[in-house]
């Protein structure tokens, strides 16, 4: 067991895959703290999906009133989801990528330049800021992964 | 390849990958299921999203009318969507983790609790039982992921 | 760091590895795909969600009317959500199928039906095809990604 774990620990030690984890693990948290914020708007904007969750407010009609679609609610909703949609691409191509023997600084270039785009593009869609801040920091995220796809692709292509 | 596949089978014949495999897999089946649970209930409901799918109920306005939104459907379509945001990062940084090298006991643990609180989150959220149940369910699979980044950053942190 | 480069590269060299990273990339790049279509559409038939992304159209009421849902534009998101659904349990369980030692033919033979079923269920949504087109090839992936997962479980399965 302990040469399988020395495997095992190669991956880990390895600079490009050090790199990865701790962005991959950057974003990937950046996206959990969505949730948080999501249920910080709907308790402050007394704006829930379920009745069970309004329970507490009392019964009947008093608790229907906060079974209610709010607008700062659904903003943080759609910037989660953008998350999704970004970061489960980035993830995975970026695995991928790191395994595909990139060089270590322009690994890092990829994965700081990825990490930086989301955090920007969560302040532009939170606060928001005036377009086209949220789109720019979208495309640059975007671009990003598909330059990593593009060396998994020309390393790894197994038709 | 004989060697090569050696080297792969090495990673799968580790016990913490293996229980990592494991507890994924599992998660990722439950997360599935989602989809069947909304098939299920947009028939039983007869409630549907597009036109094509209402077809076979005949032509016009007696099809139409189940183009609907049902609380049923929608109550599932929010627990799946509530285990994309969670499994994903679980997925993420679990596997991460399991490189970083933990020990068997304390991966299990992670691996074990996090899978019995989104198992638990679901009926939660289907039941519905009454909150915290779900609330408490998410925090505990939240909390989980959260030790496991901790874990990675820690290992692995290349900034 | 060049023994453990060369560690890695044994990974992406690995035939099935190759053919994990060549569809996993491609089926997370037909999902990125949706991001653009959806922009297409939002822009074409001039339905916007955020009250920033209207303001090149002009302030007050003249711009407000942007702020709509259009059925287009749902279709499409519907498309990405369901790649979502489909994609994130592919990518996972695929990952790991591709640790567990399948043979070659066989994990093509996985990777191939479920990279054609998806494509086939964008364009199934998108045209739209009648139905049961789009149900056929969403039951095609799902089945391909069970039959994966049962191979993970028999190979590493770890409680």
């Amino acid at each position: 067991r302990s040469r399988e774990m020395a495997k095992l620990t190669q991956l880990i030690d390895n600079e490009v895959f050090q790199a990865y984890a701790t962005y991959a693990t950057i974003v990937l948290l950046k996206m959990m703290l969505m949730s948080l914020i999501t249920a910080y708007f709907r308790m402050t904007r007394k704006a829930f999906a379920n009745p069970e969750d309004t329970a507490s407010f009392g019964k009947g009609e008093s608790a229907k009133k906060y079974l209610r679609i709010d607008p700062d609610v659904e903003r943080v909703r759609r910037g989660h989801l953008n998350d999704l949609e970004n970061v489960v691409p980035f993830f995975g191509i970026g695995l991928l990528y790191a395994l595909s023997g990139p060089d270590l600084y322009t690994a890092l270039l990829h994965f700081r330049i990825f990490a930086g785009a989301r955090i920007t593009h969560t302040f532009a869609y939170l606060i928001p800021l005036p377009q086209p801040s949220r789109g720019l920091s979208w495309a640059v995220g975007y671009a990003v992964t598909i330059s990593m796809a593009y060396k998994v692709l020309k390393t790894a292509l197994y038709l």
